[in-house]
């Protein structure tokens, strides 16, 4: 059984001026791995309606999971619910439940539920709400794409609750032999090794830190053994190779 | 005269399994906002030649500049290259002057150009080299789209260096007004104000940082002026609201 894939929609233009550093695909990626859903794509647009509504709808057709982070806030630059209702056609109003974890939210805060919080009540007709146990204000699932927030501590909260809800597929399992040699010194080595084994992914990284410089080999699949024997294969070739040189 | 519009392309397995976190974007729009190009999407695609070539297919037709990341390097993995010679139908082999700028640089090592080596070499016919003042192995420009490193350090120097001879555009100006308030305060009077303020972007992006929260209110345009006036005016305003409430 094939693993589920999935995506990810950063919407926001402080992430395309450089005003703001993107953390939450980091996060993702991880939870994700941990869970065996392959993450294949990430884009990140702009807050402008056509890029979100072609992202979403072409990134929903093409993966079986969407994330999405930022835009449902309560100032007017926050537009992804609105995006996430056009872009499949359905309508969009307050939720009743959304509104009642709001107002029950702001009354806790001593403060009213003005016309801009209620805005976060807003959901497309037909989706269901993803908790926020940090600030209130909910997500949501629509047909397959999870609609979070952009704060970091929002998103990360959103994303662990929401994770239990959906189908998992088998972690990939990973080991990392790290080599301090130039990657160019064994690359056609590896590219043979890596033909005979077509069932592990292999990866391999140069690293230049601290003058330090060197090749991380990242060698992933579903089982232990096989990834073991590729990497005690690699390293006897490995000393082989520098026997002759 | 409008700005030239950009996107960029990170292709790596690496990044979309957690393994590695992504820092050559934030580096990139920083960079081009200062030379007036503006960013509008990132897309982070695995090491799979149809996601690659799609993605930048479809980047190369719909912004002025596509600037790619990862993938060029000596093992069987970095697959770049002939990605971008197949999505512009073109031909692909031993660039004479890359091969050159390679041998000397493996010579002054004391290292021979090997066959892994010398696959840094191949660049689709027609393609102008990137200079790559770490490591020697070159990036490329072909069409609208500049081929570079995956590893900062590298990406960084072909950035800098390439940004001299591309068009540029006008830097946005933009000035922050930090709030310690809930942005659902000002959420109404701001969406008021910025439809006052056509030619203007505001941007809202509430935090909460070491138990300190508040927004920041981004400004951005072209006129120094009228963001001061912008500014001023929220402001004012906003001590309008505190007599009221």
């Amino acid at each position: 059984m094939k693993n589920p894939t999935a995506s990810m929609l950063v919407i926001g233009d402080e992430i395309l001026s450089g005003r703001t550093r993107e953390s939450n695909m980091h996060f993702l990626a991880i939870e994700l791995s941990k869970v065996g859903i392959d993450l294949k794509e990430v884009r990140i647009v702009r807050d402008y309606k056509p890029a979100i509504i072609s992202a979403v709808r072409n990134l929903s057709a093409s993966f079986d999971f969407v994330f999405t982070s930022g835009g449902i806030g309560p100032t007017h630059d926050d537009i992804t619910s609105e995006c996430m209702a056009e872009a499949f056609n359905c309508q969009i109003d307050i939720n009743k439940d959304a509104r009642n974890i709001l107002e029950d939210y702001y009354r806790g805060l001593g403060k009213k539920l003005n016309s801009a919080r209620l805005r976060m009540a807003r959901i497309p007709k037909g989706a269901e709400l993803i908790n926020n146990s940090v600030s209130a204000a909910p997500g949501f699932s629509i047909e397959n794409v999870h609609v979070m927030a952009g704060v970091p501590k929002v998103f990360q909260a959103m994303v662990s609750r929401m994770l239990k809800t959906l189908k998992r597929g088998t972690p990939t399992l990973s080991r990392t032999l790290k080599l301090l040699l130039a990657e160019s010194e064994i690359a056609a080595l590896l590219e043979k090794l890596a033909t005979d084994y077509p069932k592990l992914s292999i990866g391999s990284y140069p690293f230049d830190i601290n003058s330090e410089f060197g090749v991380n080999i990242v060698v992933r699949g579903d089982s232990s053994e096989l990834i073991d024997e590729f990497i005690n294969n690699l390293e006897t070739k490995i000393k082989e190779l520098n026997c002759f040189t």
